[in-house]
């Protein structure tokens, strides 16, 4: 794996050619995590032309069974407790001599910046802007693989949960049981706080759980992920409780989850990430939605779970062949509830076979 | 509560005009929940000299239960996806004619910064700094109440795992498994990620749970806090698994145990926060632990979990009434194990009582 980081440097470093930045500061800690393999808290990264620093706070929490990068690639810096990393960073390149210091201006606060700029002194700090990301748009193959397990794990915990009796209890229990059995399985930690919504609270997205209780008749919005090895994948599945589910409920889960599935037909590479999104839109439209979710319908998701591309209105970038991203449309009927539906899946060719589905739980409209 | 809320408000409309600036935009997420009770993902809160304003994203997941501030006392204002409320917030501070906008420059990215200037133009942006932390610095009862609540749920989760067998579980199960007690009795979640260690994990500050399991003779070190409406106390206990504790353990549980007395009894007004840094260091590096953590020995909590004040060399500020802080030492010998203590405080004057102690979980070297 130490091949595959210092491959990652190696293209950062190319991309700082064009930017002309000949040192650079990473802070954004998946961004760290991309490119050494470690994530200390509070930990910075430097990069100049032939140097690889990791400046880590000496009291940082550590796990011990962390594996940390061979000492001859990355150089540490520690430093004491109410010295900020990225400032000894900054320091560092200018005692290597550095002339400009490419920063992450989308990272940093504005008093951090302060700081940094202050210790980079003669270097001249400029916006490093969001190459990383840029560089952690398409994945690897081994990359793909923690998301498809980060899915499997996501999966086996939902499958136990739906095993169990629902009635009677809370949205918040339900969360906390769920993110406990993806660990169970594996995962580091859930990658996001496990959704749940009853109810009224069914498919509102990202709906923080709360007090009230699973009833008869309800539908029940899940939305999960499981971090593994620090990527996390995103789905989100609707249920009804009791025996058989209303027309009304029947009739809006249909909708949804045809919506969902045009906007995962419409994952190809080279196509503009807003066509995704309006393929959901229109068939949720077409069916008098017009209170749809006003979020993008889609995002990226990897070392972080929500990262570029996005899929908006408006968004003109082009899909490209191993981005994994989410399909996660919804509708809420104020008073009543909703649906939500998500997939994680990975943009392959049609010659590949079309979009990878990795959260493979049944999307069927069960009844509980 | 509305009217706590409305007084904070009016408390840092006074500051501002020391600061010169007339209208103030706060985004850090803690200190708009101080001012207005809610913390909705995303929102900014503008204080204008007569109005008060809440930008958030209209697709923000909300908690439907979530008390919103009454629409007389604080205007909503709803921006779209792709807009960021605290540059929606500068603009309507710009309409209503601020000549100067406080920002917090410590929570703002250099990004958003960017964005919050341009927005608020012709209104001319200065840094708030941490005007509103230092209001949130000595609590009210209500406040206190809280973490004292807050402190109690921690102490019936951590009292039923002790209940339960230890010995071959993980980790990261056990933390899982306090989380999940601590929203069973009432936590709106967990306050930090509960850390668990064991064995050669014991005493490190911070330790993130691994899969290693507890096994007989080990040292077990546990930190967890719960969020209660917001506030959250946090406490470390070390105990040792098994019929006897050897005798290093039983030496090196005594000595931190005095270290951490040493500090809970230096909290009086008017002592400054070094003084209960130097009363634990003394009593370390006279055991002969000069390895003993780096990091200050305690800091203040409530709606953030390290707030100010910090307890650590060098803090000259001044311990306050009413200021909650905690006092947690550490030891770690590497390979071997360690022991850390940790208690959450509220100073109070000796003609109260002297410092409250909130979390009451038994400080003994239980052996498991």
């Amino acid at each position: 794996m130490a091949d595959v980081h210092a491959a990652r440097r190696e293209r950062l470093r190319e991309r700082c050619g064009a930017l002309a930045a000949d040192a650079v500061l990473v802070t954004r800690p998946a961004n760290v995590r991309y490119l050494t393999g470690v994530e200390p808290d509070g930990a910075a990264l430097l990069l100049t032309r032939d140097r690889a620093v990791l400046a880590l706070p000496e009291d940082s929490p550590r796990d011990p069974d962390q594996q940390f990068p061979p000492p001859d690639e990355i150089q540490r810096l520690e430093v004491p407790p109410g010295t900020d990393p990225a400032a000894a960073a900054a320091a560092a390149a200018a005692r290597y001599r550095a002339g400009t210091l490419g920063v992450e201006e989308h990272d940093l606060t504005v008093a951090r910046h302060r700081l940094v700029t202050g210790a980079a002194v003669p270097a001249r700090v400029i916006d490093l802007d969001r190459a990383v990301e840029q560089l952690r748009l398409v994945k690897d193959e081994d990359e793909i693989t923690a998301l498809r397990i980060s899915a499997e794990i996501a999966d086996q915990a939902l499958g136990e949960l739906l095993e169990s009796i629902l009635v009677g209890r809370t949205e918040r229990h339900l969360a906390m049981e769920l993110e406990r059995r993806m660990v169970d399985h594996g995962a580091d930690r859930a990658a996001f706080p496990v959704s749940i919504g009853t109810g009224t609270h069914a498919g509102i997205a990202g709906h923080r759980p709360t007090d009230r209780r699973v009833e008869e008749g309800d539908f029940l919005t899940v939305a999960l992920g499981a971090r593994y090895r620090g990527y996390g994948a995103s789905a989100a599945r609707t249920f009804v409780i009791g025996t058989a589910p209303a027309q009304w409920q029947i009739d809006l889960h249909a909708v949804v989850f045809a919506a969902q599935r045009a906007g995962r037909e419409a994952l190809q590479p080279g196509t503009l990430c807003q066509e995704a999104d309006r393929a959901v839109r229109e068939v949720l439209q077409a069916a008098g939605h017009t209170e749809a979710t006003p979020r993008p319908v889609g995002h990226g998701t990897g070392l972080e779970i929500a990262e570029e591309p996005r899929l908006g209105p408006g968004d003109m970038g082009k899909l490209e062949a191993r981005v994994p991203v989410t399909v996660g449309p919804g509708v809420h009927l104020p008073g009543r509830g909703g649906v939500r539906i998500e997939d994680t899946l990975v943009v392959r060719p049609l010659g590949e076979g079309g979009p990878e589905l990795l959260t493979i739980t049944t999307k069927e409209l069960l009844a509980l």
